[in-house]
């Protein structure tokens, strides 16, 4: 069986989706969708894939599957739309910057019994994947404290800072998420701090550039999480995971593996510096996955309960700095 | 000039200041003090020097300098008697357990204009120094984040535990301290988690043994100390410092340079697992720094005021683990 | 423009530039051949391509290029034949064992024009590359040592090895291309110790399997290669080069980036033990490289000329192994 | 019991011995000879001994043991004079240049029954014995090929370099021991190679700057050396052995375990660029290790013999340069 996708959205993201599924053995791209033609048309000529719009799409019975790339405010409405036309749903993370309305679009795609995944690539990283392989082997005996250490080379556009639902949302969500895979336990609190110290412009759109973050499970265990939006050296992420038994740690990607020594001492090379090449390898894994659920084969990799937890934890996140306190999850889940 | 020193005290921690003393040259150890015969006999014979007790030390005008290496709760009398004695004095960390009796202590050291030095050996570790002075030279330009690990290869005893202050006042205390000297600015507040997950003896001692604090200055600069009584690893002491134009890291001491490869992978050998062992030449660093001061080339590199402060962040981060917010260090302190 | 392929012999290598042609832009797997029909049958199922014999191969208008993956004591005659018939030619390295006989092909290539590549991937390998850029950019000033480390992790059938030509013809050969390029001179002496050690096989079919090679140039330049047949912690591949400025490595690739610690040590995993996944990056490279020569962009990278250097180093190891001195290649090249 | 030293020769491996010896348990420094009377003033107001000339010593009561320091060409005779005047011996390396002075050399400390340790501080270095410790514990098996890189930071001067021997007996001797050391197993077959690339001069004093050399043994082991004058990241010294069931490797020591990372990449500092500084403990450990074989303890973990070996693989690789063959070690023992 191949799964025929669309991908609805053809901007940066969307390229990387329709390069996955192009990849990926099980899955043809049969449809780009986007208002921007010229975004279309690329992806269309790279792929050899159909331009049909969104409605088509949803109406077009050699269509399975739907990935959604388009921007976070549409998320929701077009995956009850999707959910309604019988398609399978991966999902950009976030569902919406809404708890709420996460929560009302899940129960419709419960009703529809769909099939929804959302994009959690990290998990899909064959480096993560080994560390938590060596978890679930017993390696390192019960989890006691993940140290996730998350910083991109270089902030992006105000435009794109002021409506992404600021850093908790944007950014540490997606560490929101590993940290619930690597602690293998629910988060109870969340305390955090946040400061602007890389560009004041920053700072007026409201939002934050430099933050930490510790997060603490009912039984104990502690994950912290730091951020900071400017690494000169590259993409940095790296996840250490200690335990009663051991302790793992997951390196970082050079952009190559030579080392130059002279008098100022040995140099490695800097970081990639792009998700989209640090992640290469996890989006063609996160596709392969969701072909697999789209089979029936197995359950998706990465619910909707996923997503809605990953942003409870960014809501709380938020909270905990303007309050000045230890803010339990169950708080802004109710 | 050569420094005349009585050690009081004739412990673990006595004896590493004791071999510090006769490796330093400008430091002669003269005299040993301990209630317990055998502990003093065991240093006077290996370094050829006298044994006295307090009192006749403090009388002695062949003595310049006492370190004083006692049990916690006669830190400071003695620092006191010292002081209106006329003997330079290093004291290891703390001075006490309790803030105003500490405030009280440096009073009387002020008011003698006695040469005091509070231990933190690790402000003289050779590579925290390196990295501390590339900060100096500009590398990573402004300080952003600090990020401390700090991990015990295993528990102390119980009985131990008991009369420590804490795990906050008795092993972070020394992370606090290098979080202020790390970040170059006055911590402003400090929020904590701490669990017990090594030991439930621990946990009925009323004490943690995991823990995780991010302190933030005023001017938003952050820091967060990692801290667990229990690594199979050996003895973890990782300092890293993220700045606006790069990143700076001290890795850890492993038992040899030697690695093995063979069909499991390539293993180096575990760290050092004993602070005397990792921090052998930042005691003598130390105490020559100590003897520099008392010939009054310069002042004392590690203050009283340093040891308040750091027991200070101890205090806070305590309070904020039993009252669940983010505490100001003025609080503790008023 | 597209470059039309035909990959003779379907075997393991011939597998893996049919999984290279189809990852690359601007080349297309247009037909397959071997005598082992499961064998072609495997790759036209995967790629999509026809099935057609060596003669319908050469006499097709539809293909301009074809990849030699046959046995070695065809691949002469098949270059010649495929140069007479018009077709650009990418050969598996060696093209013969026999020196007189690859100077007599080379010659027939010369007189028809052809386009004829020599397989030496390694050469492609993106880490190695970066090595090159940065001699070739002047980071070391001036080559003077090259220290090749090439280990398998386990050495083939006996059967394999008793039609190899032996090691230095079989597995040293690509050390001997890398040694030139990294060199960027001629050698003119190489001496050699051969021993067998990993396996009495392997010496009563009258080879060996541990070899240290020194290669010096005119103006004094060295390179040392040591080989062996078994490495219990995967496929070693190391070059080093120092130089009057400064020196680079490249280092070995990892079965993953995760390190495990505990009370053993800090392990990571062994080394990708394939060439097949180590050179994955290497073979799409080298492909992308020949489509560029046939195309007429560029020269081809490496050439039938670099084939026979290889070759002719490996003939003067193995006379140094038997006469036990120094062997000037100039003696195997008459 | 503690073993009363006196030291021949207060240049530089003079001193270094000195220091040595003042911070073994065991050992005393009691005497210093130099015709230079400023050397000898020097080492014992620094430790303070007593200065006296070598006839004073080699009749003095109070001397135990003596440690030849002087130039290369007084030493034979000297050890011919202690050996006579029942002084127990610790002499640098060589024993003389001349493989037949070493003999008559070695047949008197014979005749005498004196203790003799030839000075090859290599052997003690901590890490380096860890790595011997593992092959001795059977980690890797049969040990099969030894690969050891050994480069100065810079040449020494002309001056030195002319009556020094050449670099095979000044330099790469301190590899033949240790290779010898890890082959377990004596050298049967020398191959050598040598430039003059690191400075002219050094070409015009009529020796080499860059050298690669092959050692096998009766059993087919292999070991390489690699040597340069010129390493502009430190003083590079590397040890590896692989074996039948894994491999070992022990790494460089650099001046800080400081890594800066930015734009530029990941920056570890040089390595440590002295000998004096790199081998520290392992000439404490020496003279330790001396003492015991004093008070009769154990056999000195280095002998005469070794010296004569070590040279004889210097001349033996002398040899293999000027014939351009391999060489048999008998050839240059006979």
């Amino acid at each position: 069986m191949t799964v025929s996708f669309a991908v609805l959205g053809a901007g940066r993201i969307g390229q990387v989706h329709a390069n996955a599924i192009a990849s990926v053995p099980g899955a043809r791209l049969t449809a780009i969708a986007d208002p921007v033609a010229e975004a279309s048309r690329r992806v269309a000529d790279l792929h050899g894939c159909d331009i049909r719009d969104i409605d088509t799409i949803l109406a077009s019975d050699d269509i399975d599957a739907v990935v959604i790339c388009t921007p976070t405010d549409t998320h929701a409405d077009l995956i009850e739309r999707a959910a309604k036309a019988g398609k399978a749903i991966f999902c950009e993370k976030p569902v919406d910057l809404d708890v709420r309305r996460v929560k009302a679009c899940l129960q419709t795609v419960k009703d529809t019994g769909t099939t929804l995944m959302v994009g959690f690539q990290r998990r899909f990283d064959p480096d993560f994947r080994a560390l938590r392989d060596m978890i679930d082997a017993g390696k390192i005996g019960e989890v006691e404290m993940v140290t996730l250490t998350s910083r991109d080379p270089g902030a992006p556009p105000i435009a794109y800072i002021e409506r992404s639902g600021g850093i908790f949302r944007d950014m540490t969500i997606h560490d929101f998420d590993v940290a619930r895979w690597m602690l293998g336990e629910e988060v109870e609190t969340v305390m955090a701090a946040a400061s602007n110290l890389v560009d004041p412009a920053i700072g007026k759109a409201g939002d934050f550039d430099t933050v930490n973050v510790i997060l603490t499970t009912a039984s104990g265990k502690q994950c912290t999480i730091n951020n900071t939006r400017r690494a000169t050296y590259g993409y940095d992420q790296r996840i250490e995971v200690h335990g009663s038994l051991g302790s793992l740690a997951a390196d970082n990607h050079h952009k190559s593996r030579v080392t130059f020594a002279n008098g100022d001492g040995y140099t490695k090379p800097p970081l990639l510096d792009f998700f989209m090449t640090r992640y290469t390898a996890a989006y063609a894994a996160e596709i392969a996955s969701f072909v697999q659920a789209v089979e029936g084969k197995t359950a998706t990799a990465t619910t909707g309960h996923d997503g809605l937890m990953a942003l409870a934890l960014a809501d709380a996140a938020l909270r905990s700095v303007k309050e000045g306190r230890a803010v339990k999850v169950s708080e802004v889940l109710a």
